[in-house]
């Protein structure tokens, strides 16, 4: 969310509308989408839905909405995400909430996923931001096991539209196009019953997680979104901030 | 034109629907909007239609879409426009085309018009850069006085979807809403027949105009575009680039 | 403090040498200067010294070094104070500190001098930042005049390596060369002493503060701030960081 | 050249003193390093001393000085260097010179060099640039391996202050530290008399080149042109522009 920039804005659906469809927030913080004005309206529209605020922090790249992997190393990348997260902390304390959760965005989720130094130097951080304080990552993933490794709370997130690689990894795409509400509502539904995902091979493997991420980019967001939350309704699953649920 | 940023877009128009429809584009060259990929695309646009290709250098303000005043001097300022046409050239020369002419964009545009010092040092540039490449200024500003003092060409706009004061200037503004494009196609074509505009205060002033601007931010700006085109063809009025016209 | 960018550096003197002779440092925050290693580096090292850690919010233009006005609402400079204060706080959190006062920078600053709704704003934001953050001004200015009217701890500056007109303010400039050290210190010393200094005219005016400003970038920084020091003691003046001292 | 960006500067040299020393100028355009400013300086400088004007693109990277390779595809590379070419070759037309050359920068250099795709689109732009524009490169990169392909004049470098691998590609490194002046003139002597060149595994390997480059930033950068200037010169070694040389 708040991943617009100035006057511009991205994909066909705008925050106020997803808003009272989610659960939880990943909010752009400055460096890949998001300015300190959108900062502010996001959290304040967050808060006023009881939505969990998330701090997204990303590459330093507008232009390439940071999906454009930027080399630097672990300490730099790890500084880059304490300044968007602090930026985005501040906002969060104006507006009466807490951060629930740190989620990095684009090709940086994508290089902490497969690189163990950048998401221990990152954990390590994380542990002082709050003891509670969530990191949204892949389960399997170098973050994931860098969390686990001393105890961090982590939510295992599974992409409602992303695809997935045998290896339970989704596949990083620069721009996901317009895919089928209705298809990506049964995936869904089918990975929160069953636990399994079909991959782009044509394979089915198994899925854990415990947070549905879907992109506000993404083109027909509002369906998708509308679609999912009923299907999954329909399923009998609750929908809820993960701050309330144990982990 | 090309006023988008990586993947964001502004307003409700895309340029590929306007182009058709206009005679000269004044386009964003990176500083308050555009970037290398968008221009490249931009002026090959503007070439296949026939569009006269012109450079719209910026205030550097991509937050605040160069409707930001940047107190800067003279040089500086004129060294940034120098660097945007620059670039703008080169995109244009790589698709066969030759800069038809140069306009200051928002803020930068607002601030030249009253600045003698700042339009004389644009002026001066202006004259190197190839001896028929136009200047857009509202008529009676300092850049118009400046340009006039020297011999440089220039062409003197009217705004379409802005409003004018007395003095004949327009009111600047950082978001235009949503006017209504029937009420400007009467406005643009009594300023074509009569020379009239009236003010925001209800008076009737004189205006003398070579070419109509509008903006392709601006909501609504393809019916805008359509039903001036329309409204002046109508009155007989013959749209060309102005390049094509005797001045 | 922390005002370079990248593996650029300005003026002649690093911080390392100034931390150790100042009480309270301003500290860059990523729009006028700095980014995030610089921020952690420089907290790191104000911390180890025992210096106040301050936020210095600048303007977003770091090739003007936030030493250009942009044209901007309060809201909007505020939001980008929030931003910075937001970043600098999480670094000082990390290495263990409060933030001692907030001192908007350059241009900012002395806009801010002279608006009094962007300084009701700024006030009003601070007031929610921590009950005795302070706020670093000049005595006499708006954003003094604003801190006063609700009990917001503020801290008014005297400015060591500018000069003075006869209204109180300094002169604001983007270059301040190259002055005498000795000279300096002199003037900081009478100012303190009898509360005094002359201006630019020649006159001698009154002047009140708590603090004592002097820019790292000014050339001779090392030598402004070792003879201020050294003439200061001698004048039996002591030197603390503002949260240490009852106000 | 013209590395530094507004107020900031790097190393510990100026290209006021480098300037007398060299033949040809790789001149920052702004992404890595840069700002119009300092282009239209620089341009100067180098056109008062009969220096060869070639233009410096490089990643989007000001934080990172363009030492960190960002992903982007071979269309959206050349188009930021199209932009970046054009911006300089507007200084260089203001000051009446022409484009000698052009080399990409930094991370972007090293990309390119083992990059065949993105070679290849940059020489094809370049072939449009003007007939005899120049391209710097590594001697056996695939850069040059584009260049030779379809006839595009380029000229192998030597690297003064950087190490060379067995595979004759130097080392990439984000920071040069204080190499020996005297040890890089013998270096550089050998190099051009023998055609020889020592490696970091010890080894000498055979190199070829029309050009010596160093970098102002590296630490003693004035002492390092100095020696290398006198030790060819009493070597008898003629130093020139490039585009004063037949190829």
């Amino acid at each position: 969310m708040g991943e617009a920039f100035g006057r511009w804005r991205i994909g066909d659906t705008d925050d106020a509308s997803l808003m009272p469809l989610i659960s939880s927030a990943n909010i752009a913080a400055g460096f890949h989408a998001g300015d300190p004005n959108l900062m502010d309206e996001t959290v304040r529209l967050a808060v006023s839905h009881g939505v969990g605020v998330g701090a997204h922090p990303g590459y330093p790249d507008l232009q390439g909405f940071g999906r454009r992997r930027i080399a630097g190393t672990g300490k730099e990348l790890v500084n880059d995400i304490v300044y968007q997260v602090g930026a985005l902390k501040e906002f969060a304390r104006r507006h009466g909430a807490q951060l629930q959760h740190v989620k990095p965005h684009g090709a940086l989720y994508m290089e902490m996923a497969v690189n163990a130094e950048l998401s221990r130097i990152f954990v390590e951080y994380m542990r002082t931001v709050q003891p509670n304080t969530f990191i949204f990552c892949m389960g399997g993933s170098a973050t994931w096991q860098a969390a686990r490794d001393v105890g961090q709370p982590v939510i295992r997130e599974f992409y409602a539209d992303r695809d997935y690689d045998d290896s339970g990894s989704i596949v990083f795409t620069r721009d996901a196009g317009r895919p089928d509400p209705k298809q990506i509502a049964q995936k869904v539904v089918r990975a929160c019953t069953e636990g399994k995902v079909r991959t782009v091979t044509g394979n089915d493997i198994d899925i854990a997680f415990e947070s549905v991420c879907f992109h506000s980019d993404t083109l027909g967001a509002f369906d998708i979104a509308s679609r999912m939350r009923e299907a999954l309704k329909a399923a009998g699953i609750r929908i809820a901030p993960v701050s309330t649920i144990a982990t």
